[in-house]
């Protein structure tokens, strides 16, 4: 499937281009936008571009959001980012929806709308800043683990047939984190995690080679 | 020493909320500010306030700049905060100085002008939305790690004496994930980190109990 990016501002723009350092091929890649130069940009990134307002079903639709392997909204309005999750969430209620919001009280009523995962980039950029008073280097530690460049990667996948039965801290792709089970997110320190089991999502920290 | 906050909007005061967090005492955070409202806002914080304009020599030295632990620049304008950072630069060369910038463009500029630590919330917010595509959980581990609530912390600290000798995997406090040693940085998958030498800085993961 394809994914959508309601919004090529900054945070839209930087989300396609690291799908595209993640493997995303352009053609996957679908930008709705308005504004003309924001546009242009995403053209010059060799994504598809429609010219439409995403807080509208047509919009949705013609997009193919039914389809979609995930829904972008980054209009960078937040009354705007919560029509179109609430609109997008009513067409298509499964497709994941990362929503982002830039008031901390709007980011209950994102969820509310639909949202599956909230991110609010002024919270984001408040905790890197308290952490750096803490640790000059945990900031770039994230921001090493969030992208895919760097020396590191935060990955997630599923567990390996080969891998079942193992414990988390034996994995030899890289070292496991958290071990997603069904509802359950297991601690690398718990017991849990001392054994993969079928159907396991692992977090990992992969280095780059 | 006092941390001084100079810009008390979405992303400064999303610091000094984590900042009291973590353990810092509203008497050791100074917010300078010029709007009304959001230095009402830090004043409910219980924080030390000034009226004054960041950019200015005189408001750095009536903060006590050069006695600073660190200096978070978050004005909301990249000219501004640019501009802060060479001020404060310049009289304080050694503060440690956390600025954040809107716009890529300006990310190289702020570190020529002085800056330890670039934050650029739209571009950290790119990276979680596209991360969040390629694997759900990430951009919330990644917010957990960077949050002292939750499950677990990203956390930076000197080796302890007894631990030297022993390797990084076996640290007791949480999982270990690279070594600060002078100019280098060991990744936990690499040589250096199976020896803990003296000095050494560590970064890793601490479950929150
Ligand atoms: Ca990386
Ligand atoms: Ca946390």
């Amino acid at each position: 499937g394809h994914i959508i990016v309601a919004g090529h501002g900054e945070s839209g723009s930087q989300a396609v281009s690291e799908l595209l350092r993640r493997g995303s091929l352009p053609q996957e890649i679908l930008v709705i936008e308005q504004n003309e130069k924001a546009r242009a940009a995403a053209v010059a990134l060799g994504v598809n571009v429609m010219d439409a307002d995403a807080t509208r079903n047509a919009t949705l639709e013609a997009a193919r959001l039914k389809t979609a392997r995930a829904l972008i909204v980054s209009t960078g309005r937040d009354d705007t980012s919560i029509l179109v999750t609430l609109t997008a969430h009513g067409l298509a209620p499964d497709v994941p929806i990362r929503t982002v919001i830039r008031h901390v009280d709007n980011e209950t009523l994102a969820r509310t709308a639909g949202a599956d995962t909230v991110i609010n980039p002024a919270s984001f950029a408040g905790l890197l800043l308290a952490g750096a008073c803490h640790g000059p280097h945990t900031a770039d530690y994230l921001a090493d683990l969030a992208a895919t460049d760097g020396r590191v990667s935060l990955n997630e996948r599923p567990v390996a047939p080969t891998e079942i039965g193992k414990s988390l801290a034996d994995l030899e792709s890289g070292l496991g984190l958290r071990i997603y089970r069904g509802e359950l997110a297991i601690g690398f320190w718990e017991d849990g995690a001392r054994t993969l089991k079928p159907g396991d999502m692992i977090v990992e920290i992969v280095p780059n080679s």
